[in-house]
Parts: structure tokens; sequence; C-alpha cells
């Protein structure tokens, strides 16, 4: 070993024998000292390196506690058999980016965030940290009682939800809550058959992967060609045209008969319930039964902000004995300071406050960019629906398919969702909520120049 | 109905039709308006309650928008069938705190909060929270970039690891990280037999969980018996003698041979691998060899705190385009706001300074723990592991079992872990990082009293 290359870096931190351990290092993984290569003696050692024989000690033993060098007594110092070759640098990622230049994005999954109460949202956050031994623990796996409490009022409130804090599990984001629910299901209703599901079309390719990886059988249904050999549990989202579609209250009653009639369980993905904005929300469909063979679940995504991932479960009474069993198997995912953050925001009422604004905003710009769109295309576009979510689905008169406009649109630097493809009338979706108000005049503008 | 019992709430916030609809739903729930009952029409609901026509039409059109009435063209308005019951309480969860009181507990899952430093951490918060744009989306499902590329230095310069951000994902905690870790094998080495993983003695429960959930055998083993047969995927957890054991140097060499020579991917959860308190900390596994077959698992929760849910996987490079195939299928589960905080904080150095800390900190109250137990108990415990992790392992000379031991002392007040039944040496786990410095004394004499 040429140890006499050796030259230690005076402006390091890190002390002599490290900094020595890690030259050596490199040599084997460089295969410079291949396996069994006898190193120096611990006084040669010292020598040509000028340190002391106890740096030089220290210096082997880490390298042997590493597993990178071994010692056989009366003999030395040997390089170990440590089975490297230097690393490959990492394969790019296939993806990523790769789309024109999007000038204004109606396909964003983005919520407005210009009204965030940022700094109300950071006092919470700092008395939440102030609870030092909160949050020395892992809390509770069902999600803090602070904010389950606040939840289960919040709920029945703004959903007309009716539960108790003990039917409330928290978790990141529906998928994590979906694993649970998942066991829980396992446990009680498809013990003894075999877990299917189904989803209301279009379905949820999210969930749809949860349930899948846990072995359920997945399938697809309408609500109106409902048949009696559905499974026993069926998501919808009825507040959402985009995950599912925005329910009549007339299918809403016939979904809940048919739960009672076939004991089936429904699993309610209320994502954008709160939003609706020509009427008063319409309550929930666990708010409109008795709950027991509901599971309901809310998210905080486009309330608060996405990157904050809060979401929670509501289980019916009968199915806490299963979730019981499996409550100790499944660490919490969401951050415990988020969560006494957010039952601090509630409580205070700055959440019901928010939610209101933030409906305002939407409303406006929904009828923006309705007036834009009749005002460009007038009888050319059919707005299909508006009243709800976040999104808008529109229909043109165009004889071609809405994937061959949806490229014309975006060499423009517009994005759109197309759906239902078919000329002579394709489908779109356009996410209103992230856009800016000044950008959907505009946008709709270029739009009209390509289609 | 008895319409005219309502009494608006002056004093509410609630419009006064919300009001009317409340009362008539709470009519309807309780079953005083049975299904198909006539209600007053529009005229007489305002002529008795004294209230303009316009709200009695918005009352009855938000209950027909909720699906708790229904009009009948020319007839009228009906309670409309909702299959209502009044909520039960919810059932009372079984389990909970039940235990006895507990003064001094050496069994926990807790850290050492009163070093974090929360002034510091709220300052990244704030400062990620000025970024609007980025927390208006949902943020890169594989993590914020800048705290992988963090992550890829810290790992390295703390752990030996090495790897591109782009092989790092963030997760919520090991076992959403499991998850994904389950799929890309899956849909890699595990493409065409049976997927089997083989945890080290003695397990980790809520490991175990997701792999049976997604329907993977799963077994023990011993780094002592090694059998050919074992499955390609091994779960260990080389520096912690918690959840595996904390691996001599030659273990380690012997586990990656083996993984070479049969091809096994090594799956190693570095859970504690900081804390080494009486040398510096061994290099992981995935630096020790060319991490082509070593998926690692770090976690923040024993550095920073338990309730900020942030942990990391690095893939080998070999299975990146498995993951590129489930790379949207799974949302990222930990908080952006967290995430970017995380991300400063290890960029200035912060965290390198806190775990520095921490370790001094465990260090001496691992120090004070066996003076204590060597002068209290004398020759009749034996210390069998304290260099690393967040328990001390000790066996005692007693001729009963160590549950009947541990169950003496929780009478007293002292919580323990029991380990290996059997006498005469019945064995027992203690962490040191949750219990205070100036409670170790009277809880190891306690210890000795009913001991």
């Amino acid at each position: 070993m040429l140890i006499e290359n050796f030259l230690p870096d005076i402006f390091s931190k890190e002390p002599l024998y490290v900094q020595i351990g890690q030259f050596i290092k490199q040599q084997i993984r460089s295969g410079q000292l291949p396996p069994g290569t006898k190193l120096p003696s611990l006084r040669r050692l010292a020598a040509v390196l000028q340190i002391s024989r106890t740096t030089a000690e220290t210096c082997y033993n880490q390298l042997m506690a590493e597993g990178f060098v071994e010692s056989l007594p009366q003999k030395g110092y040997y390089a170990a058999d440590i089975l490297l070759s230097e690393k490959k640098p990492a394969a790019k990622p296939a993806g990523g980016k790769t789309s024109p230049d999007v000038q204004y994005d109606f396909a964003n999954n983005y919520i407005d965030a210009t009204t965030f109460p940022a700094a109300l949202w950071r006092r919470h956050i700092s008395r939440a940290l102030r609870d030092r031994e909160l949050l020395s623990g892992y809390g509770d796996p069902q999600g803090e009682l602070a904010l389950r409490q606040a939840l289960a009022e919040y709920s029945h409130e703004s959903r007309g939800v009716s539960c108790a804090p003990e039917q409330i599990i928290i978790g990141a984001g529906v998928q994590s809550l979906l694993e649970i629910i998942s066991a829980v299901l396992l446990d009680s209703v498809f013990a003894e058959s075999a877990p299917c599901v189904s989803l209301e079309e279009p379905g949820f390719p999210q969930a749809e992967e949860i349930f899948r990886r846990n072995h359920w059988n997945v399938s697809h249904f309408t609500i109106e060609a409902m048949q009696p050999e559905l499974p026993r549990l069926l998501y919808v989202s009825p507040s959402n045209p985009y995950k599912g579609r925005s329910l009549t209250p007339e299918q809403r009653r016939n979904l809940l008969r048919w739960s009672r009639e076939h004991q089936t369980y429904i699993l309610e993905d209320d994502y954008n319930g709160e939003f609706r904005y020509f009427s008063t929300p319409v309550t929930s469909l666990q708010g409109m039964s008795d709950g027991d063979h509901i599971l309901y679940l809310g998210s905080f995504s486009r309330l608060l902000l996405p990157s904050l991932r809060l979401s929670y479960a509501v289980l019916p009474p009968g199915l806490l004995p299963a979730y019981e069993k499996n409550r100790m198997l499944y660490n919490q995912t969401a951050s415990t300071i988020e969560q006494l953050a957010l039952a601090g925001f509630i409580t205070e009422g700055s959440l019901r406050r928010h939610v209101k604004k933030l409906k305002h905003l939407y409303k406006e710009k929904n009828t923006l960019l309705r007036q834009c769109l009749q005002r460009y295309f007038e009888g050319q576009v059919h707005i299909l629906s508006y009243e709800s979510g976040l999104h808008m689905r529109i229909a043109l008169r165009n004889p071609e398919s809405s994937l061959i406009l949806a490229g014309k649109a975006l060499e423009k630097g517009v994005k759109v969702i197309p759906i239902k493809t078919e000329p002579p009338h394709p489908e779109f979706l356009l996410s209103f909520a992230g856009i800016r108000m000044q950008d959907i005049e505009p946008a709709v503008k270029l739009l009209k120049e390509c289609w």
C-alpha cells in the first residue's frame, strides 16, 4: 500500500485517524488493496505518517469494527474481503418532466394557496412544538385524541358525519388509511369470503393499487346498472366529478337502500365534499344513513394544502373490534406536530373560516371560467358539470377526438384533461382551483384559437 | 309534523332556512316524520313560521338536495326514505391504558426530547411555509429533491451509504416505505417466483404485517444457521439489539458474502445505526458492499422526534426501473413542509450537531445505568450488550422467570421489557433514552428491592 501517499487535510474537522481510515478504505474499495493484502504494522504506520502509535491503533480498530480490516494473531493486519467494487453511478430514472412548456395548466392537482393562512398555521405549529412530552413518543397509532375530537365535531358540522372520536383513524393520506381499512375488512366482513371491492366508474387507480396489492378482487360498476352480484364493498366518491361523479339525491338514496338490502358496505371517499358552490353542500352518505355500513374518508389536501398529508377515516362501530386487533400493527403515518396544529386550527374556528374563503374564491373562478367559455365558444361548448368539486366538465362540438384537441392545446401552452374521446362531442375536465384568476381569460382565448 | 314547535335561535349564525332544515332533518332522523309523510306546503310553512316564501323554498330545496325530502309534481313535499335510525353511541374500544401507574419507564419507545432544538426547527418550518408554490401541489411522490440531495450526503457522511438522490424514496415511516419496496420487489426480483422474506430473529411485527398483507411468505432466520434454502430477501437490523441485534464485523462480512454467493437481497433496517457510544459508528452494510443487493432503510424518529414521521429508503440502481413503474401509484406520505424543513436542517449542519449532542447524552445515561446496575446488583446482573442502540440488554442471576420479575417490577412502578424468560438467567431490555438522568438511580434501586 502506498500509505506514504496519504496527505492529512489540516482544514478538516475529522480527526486524523478517521482521515487515515478513509484513505485506506478508499484503497480497499478501489481494488488497490486486494483482499488479503498485508497492511503496515502499527509501528510502521506510525513512523511513516508521523503519528502516535495510539492514533494508528485507533485507526486500525475502527477499520476492523467496520469490517474493512482483519487482524491475524501474531501476524498483523490484512485487508478484508469486503466484496467491494466501486459504485456505479445510479441510473437516471426514466420519465419525469418532458412535456412542452405549460403556460396555463387546467390539468393540475393544485389548489389556490394564496389564501392559506400561513402565519396562523405557523402559530399552531409553534404551539404544538411546545408539547415536548407528547412529541418525544410515537403518539397514538390511531391519531392524536385532540384531533379526533376536533374532527368528530368538524365533520358533523360541515358534512353531517355522525361519529365518536373512537371511530376516527388519522393517516397521512387516503392510501395509508386504505391499508388499515383493508386489514380491518379482511378480519371482519371478508373473514370467510374472498375480498372483493367494486369502484364506481372510472375508478381511482391509487386506491385500486392498495386493494390489488392486498390481493383483493377489484372491479368497476355504474350506479345505473347495479347487479345483485356486486361485491359487499362499494367504493364511491359522491361529491367529486373527477374521481367518481356527483351523485344526485335520488342516486344517493338508491345507494343507501342497496346497501341496506344487500348488507353491502360503502366506502365513501368524500373528496371535495365541501366544495359545492351554488347551494349548501350535500350531507355525506354517512350522515344520511345510520352509518352502520359506511366507511367514510375525509381529507385536508384540498382544504389546507396538498403538501400537508392529513386524512381521516370513520369506521362504523361494528368494525371497531376488528380495528382493535390491527391497531398496534400500523404505526401512525401523520406527523404528530401537524395533527396537533390542525386540532388547534379546527377548534379555534380557523378551518371553517378558511373553507368559507376558499369556497368564495373558487366560486368566482368557476363563474369566470364559465363566462369566458361561453363568450369565446358560444354554442360550441356545453358545460356538463360545474356545481361542485374543483373541476369543470365540458363537451365540445368538434369533429376531432379529445386526445388530439388536448395535444393541440398543449402546443399552445394550455394543458387540459381529455376524458371522453369520441367526436362529435369530445369531453374534457378543466381544473380551475390551481390557475390564477387573471390567467383564466387568456387561457380560454388560446383554447379557442386552437380548437 | 309539529313544525309549530320550531323555535329559531336568534343568537345562531346559521341562516334561518338552515335552522329550519336542521329541525326537519332531526324529526326525520328520529322517526317522528316517517318516510312518505306529507310536509307542510310552502305557503303553510311560511305562514306558520312567519318567514318569507323564498326562505321556505330555499329550505326545502336544500333538504331535497340532501335527500331528506322528495317533491312529487302537483302533490307537494314528502319526507324521503333515508333509512335512518338514530346513531348508537360508538362502542368504547377495548384495550387502552389499564396498566398500573408507571413511575420509571424502561420499556418505552421514547427519546430524550430535552435536547431537541425546537426554535431552530420552527425556523426551518417557517422557511418552508414560505414556498407557497411548492406547497400548493402534491409534491414529488418520491419525496422532495432538496431532501433527497441532503440525505444522499448525510447518509454517506454518517453511515457510509453511497447513493444518488435518484435512489432515495422518502416516506412517513418504515411501513409506508415497505409497501413500496414490496411492490418494487414483486415487479422485479419476485416477478416469477413466490415472494419470500426471512427476518433475523426475533423479527419485527410491524414489518411482517406489511409483507403478510401483501401475501409474502414470511419466516425467521439466525445468522449462525444460514441455510442455502433461505429466501432471496433477508431483513436485518445490524446495529440494533432491539429489533434484531448488533452484528459483529465478521457477521456483517459473512452476510455480504452470502448475499453475493446466493444472489440474495438484503433489506438493511439501519434503525439506531448512529447510536454507538464507545467507538465510531460502524458503516452500514450498504456502504460496506457495492450496494447492488442492499435495500437500505433509515429513519429520523430517534434522531429528531418520533412524532416527526420521516424515513427514507435507498434502492439499488438495478431496482429503479421497477420503482419507476410504481412511482405514480403511491402518493407521498410525508408532509412536504417537514421534508423541506429537514432538508434545511441537514444542509445547515444542524442534524450533525444535534446527533452529536444526543450521542453524548445517551452515552452518559448508558454509563450511569451500567454503574447503578453494578453498584446495586453487584455480581447478580450481567450486562450483555450496551455499546449501541437505545436499549441495554441484561441477564439476571435469578430463579424466577423474566415475566414474573417484570410483573414484580411493575408493581413497584418500574417497567422493563422481559425477553428471555427462563431462569436461572432471565433477560431484560432496558430502554435508557426516554428516562430522565435523575430517575436512573432511584429506578435501579427499586428494581433491586423487588428482584
